[in-house]
């Protein structure tokens, strides 16, 4: 049972978000932006940055909806998006993404473990500014989402088809509108 | 050196946040809302579960101007807010966000760490759902902060009066007013 009176029907960071929509209105949108905004890193991309971070924090639910969305957006492979929770320096995505996995993951662990080092792998690799940027805040944001949805004790389906339905929801209308869809639905019942 | 090429005029997240102003945005409304919006903890308070959070991060341009923010609010004590960063359990600060700061910091470790017990404490001591809430929430944005902060490697003023000047800028207009008008300042500029 989570911590709070949130709506039970709620799973993961969707109950806090409606006990709370003056906060989950700019996290939504912070989310979008990062995610699905115009980038030099496609989505299924960004969401395998923020199904990585979430695993190394193991955040159950968290991981688990974004892998979703990762696979909806590369073509439905799954066993893609657990070979790089597991093991990404050996899975089949290019190389800057591994050198931007490696900052993702060490910015997980504490900013300060990021290393010039680190910087320098990805910048070799193609990375721009702007990616080396958003990979620090894309893991920075799910270490705020993990430690929210977990903080609060709030619900994890375990049925894996409720995170891909829920997925392909997200990955074509996303974060933002699918939120307040769902909170009109919740305001039209009695 | 920051890891990208940030301007260096600006210390600390105001870097990143000028570099890119698309995420910036809703990250300054959400903090605004936190941090200011109404709400039956003080900003004072609210700014000292932030410095506390920052701190046990070791975040150290976080943690300076947050309480710097802290003590603005709190008739400049200064002492106070060294008091609650050391020792929170020995402040003079109300029992209530004694037990709030116990959340906040099991939530920078983990999310997993916040026990019902915590909450329970919390709660016998006249925390409502959305104290308890926004304490958890609080504490997550502020591990967000710290790891965008440092992963990034921004410029950490070592001047106190640096903060004190910011800080006051921060609890008489906002986080987003203050940014906007820094980002104004930039534009005007050659």
């Amino acid at each position: 049972m989570a911590h709070i009176a949130l709506d039970a029907s709620l799973p993961g960071i969707r109950g806090p978000m409606a006990f709370r929509p003056e906060t989950a209105r700019p996290l939504n949108e912070l989310v979008d932006v990062l995610l699905r905004g115009p980038h030099p890193l496609s989505p299924g991309e960004r969401e395998l940055i923020a199904t990585y971070v979430s695993a190394q924090n193991e955040c159950r639910y968290c991981q688990t909806i974004h892998g979703a969305i990762a696979a909806h957006h590369l073509n439905g492979d799954e066993d893609l998006v657990s070979h790089v929770k597991r093991d990404f320096e050996h899975a089949s995505i290019s190389d800057k993404l591994k050198a931007l996995l490696v900052i993702a993951g060490k910015t997980a662990q504490g900013g300060k473990h990021v290393t010039a080092q680190d910087v320098e792998r990805a910048r070799s690799l193609g990375a721009t500014d702007v990616e080396i940027h958003d990979t620090v805040l894309i893991a920075a944001v799910f270490c705020l989402c993990n430690r929210y949805v977990d903080g609060l004790a709030t619900w994890t389906p375990s049925d894996p088809d409720f995170y891909r339905q829920r997925a392909a929801l997200v990955a074509t209308h996303g974060y933002t509108a699918v939120t307040l869809a769902t909170k009109a639905a919740h305001t039209r019942e009695p």
